[in-house]
């Protein structure tokens, strides 16, 4: 008999003290990255000038759990355990015989989480003597949680933000200089990166891949600064996996158990720390849909290739094999920014190539329809992102009004829309519209890319 | 021993059932509203056009306990019990013994306490069949809760809010409407108030008395239409009481009790919620200090007179006992607008009085600097309405730094500043400064006061 409580609470006592790898537990080995110039497999000194040494152990450890630092976890206890929270009122409002809950992760500082490894990161910074951290950030969700992280940690945080962005979220820059970030809009004239792009296009709008070459070339050329990352490499996704974790015990307290998790996919890291407690439980047999979905205008699992490609456009990145749609290809750009990415993490990759996660690619016009019902129900305004998540559990709850099933389905709530208001108002008026995917571009991107095959393990 | 955990939390079935009325429990009677027009006490039946006649019956009510309804304890579930922090990275930074605890109410949907009365008085419109509602919002924390709660019980929602604020504030106005609500910059010219006004002055900046002026004439003129307000009344008060209610009960699990409860006063509303219970241990003979953070470009208790005024600029509202700067006093621009209030609920007034709660007004800047380390060591970025509270609960810490007492503060932490970030973005930038209050202009606008006394009981 499942719970009626709007919330499941855990306390602070009943926090998880481990974050779950599931590398060990895949179905089919990881491929290793690959070295840009060399071709070759990675080794651990080549992330050094990049990441502290625990982090890059944890990029590629086979333990089943790593304990998380005690001084993580105080951090954590801000705003962790987060809520699982069950739809009383959307579900009424549908008129479903399904039971919808949602893991809110809107409630940490920066207001998504992003800051579960923001934190961490910032710790594992802090702890190998680190003074300074840069990062690149596009709508601004990891670069707040990266100047929280380092504000906490003492450690000193450069954040390049997207120039486009930069410019139409000033909130998100200021939440970040708040927390004593210094922020400037990409390209910069302070890189080569920067001086490189800016003197073919001195007023180019920016791009993701831009902005991590610069945060990259900051980190490697200063003896006092590391880079990091917030989403798809391993050790980001491993950080997440509180949120998952978490939500089975609250399960268990609710005495339920999803039949369908649906999580938004990007990078990867919001979707992987909600689900793969679950896809844990499903490649041991247990029966549960795990769902990422994705826009369509870059729809990277449904119509991308599953292959080595690089994680940024300057090529300056190790060589990753995931599900692209080619490093040069760039998406329409729609409101739910952190979901325009070409790549996607490695371990998603490699779940989604073995059939252990379904992905979808949806418009964005009906995820701003169901975030607004969302709103008017549970109250609460998802994060365009977020409301990929929504909009896909809001059709499975209608399915279950026409089939009578009672099927329990958990959303992946990453983030709230505060700081995204301006998207909503272009929804409001009618002004946004629905973006398909180039398949040309997407071929002509794929075409450029090296054809590199696995290592022999 | 006093709780080490960092947010003491309650389990949904520890929500308090009873709103906590102060009226029977104060030290001396509550001094009647008068009407404007026969300058006689207000009887039900004047009140009737604008509110819901049991809202009308709490004003007056002198039951010590009031039920909440079901269906407002099911809305409360979304966010409540609200957790009770423990800042213990604070206390650390400030190197303290003192223990400051915030009682946390930014988490409802709208970001504050306002929707613990929007939603009740959403639900007493609901139940006799009201299907509009309209109201005036200054900084828009008001607007967006009540545009929230009348979504929720499915009535129609009409904000007037202030031009400046309308034009300044445009993510505000989005998540009214976001919500359903329709959201007008006042003046309008819609109504007669609005027009007049706009007939002398087209390019006027607004203010809270014309939009006031504007949602009474837009409910009184149309039958399906009552009025709401979000603050100074017993009611709102009254709903408003859960908070401190809550935190007691949170005192209890966490084995201490504050020495010092301290919130900010605009309207009184949040300070009441917070502080009532804490005022009631008191008045039985706690020993308790209770503290009213106002500003000092508006310092309404410490400055102001005890004695009849109007709520609002054009003299429509009933006369209220408090204390008043004068309804004519203008103060100065400061970015808490939440607290440019001339006026003061009638019962924490009294309360002040009567020495039952101290009053203390302070400067802005030294908010913005306590805000900032806030959020720099717990995370969260406050309103600058609650940084008052936060202030002063700073400076009594570092008090007890000298002296060594091991004090219990609590703050009442009213709302968070995601809103208000180009408000810190000035702080920041050093383009903030100081206002005092003119003393000669407080003199002319109670020099314009009529001359009201206490009807015999």
């Amino acid at each position: 008999m499942p719970s009626d409580d709007t919330r499941i609470l855990l306390r602070e006592s009943e926090l998880p003290q481990r974050w779950y790898n599931i590398n060990p537990d895949l179905p089919a080995p990881l491929a290793p990255p690959i070295h840009p110039g060399t071709g070759q497999p990675l080794g651990p000194a080549d992330l050094a000038p990049l990441f502290p040494m625990e982090l890059i152990k944890q990029e590629v450890s086979m333990e089943p759990y790593i304990e998380i630092p005690d001084e993580v976890m105080r951090v954590y206890k801000l705003w962790r355990p987060s809520p699982l929270y069950r739809a009383h009122r959307l579900e009424k409002h549908l008129g479903t015989p399904a039971r919808i809950y949602y893991k809110n992760e809107s409630f940490s500082p920066p207001g998504s989480h992003k800051p579960n490894t923001a934190v961490a990161q910032a710790y594992y910074n802090k702890q190998e003597g680190v003074k300074r951290i840069a990062t690149e950030t596009g709508a601004g969700q990891w670069g707040s949680a990266l100047s929280f992280g380092c504000c906490l940690f003492g450690i000193e945080c450069m954040v390049y933000m997207v120039k486009v962005s930069y410019e139409q979220k000033p909130y998100r820059r200021l939440l970040m200089e708040s927390w004593g970030a210094t922020c400037v809009p990409s390209p910069t004239d302070t890189t080569n990166a920067g001086r490189t792009i800016l003197a073919k296009d001195p007023d180019t709008p920016g791009s993701l891949g831009i902005a991590i070459s610069e945060a990259v070339e900051d980190a490697v050329t200063r003896d006092d600064t590391k880079y990091a990352l917030g989403s798809v490499l391993n050790h980001v996704l491993l950080h997440q996996t509180i949120v998952g974790q978490e939500a089975q015990a609250q399960f268990k307290l609710a005495e339920d158990y999803p039949d369908i998790v649906v999580g938004c996919v990007g990078g990867g890291s919001n979707f992987a720390g909600a689900c793969f407690p679950f896809v844990k439980d499903k490649l041991g047999g247990k029966q549960v849909d795990i769902l990422a979905i994705e826009p369509q205008s870059c729809p990277t699992l449904t119509r991308g290739d599953f292959r080595y490609d690089f994680g940024d456009t300057a090529q300056l990145t190790p060589l990753l094999k995931m599900f692209t749609l080619g490093h040069t290809f760039v998406p329409e750009p729609i409101h739910a920014g952190g979901l325009r990415y070409h790549g996607m993490a490695p371990l998603v990759s490699l779940l989604v190539s073995q059939n252990a996660i379904e992905a979808r690619a949806i418009h964005q016009l009906g995820t701003f329809e169901a975030a607004l019902t969302f709103a008017r129900t549970e109250g609460s305004l998802p994060a365009p992102e977020t409301a990929h998540a929504v909009k896909v559990a809001i059709d499975e709850a209608l399915k279950c009004k026409d089939t009578g099933e009672e099927k329990c389905i958990m959303i992946a709530y990453s983030g709230h829309g505060f700081f995204d208001l301006a998207a909503y108002e272009k929804y409001m008026a009618g002004d946004l519209e629905d973006h398909e995917y180039s398949r040309e571009a997407v071929e002509a991107a794929l075409k450029e890319l090296p054809e590199i095959s696995e290592p022999a393990a």
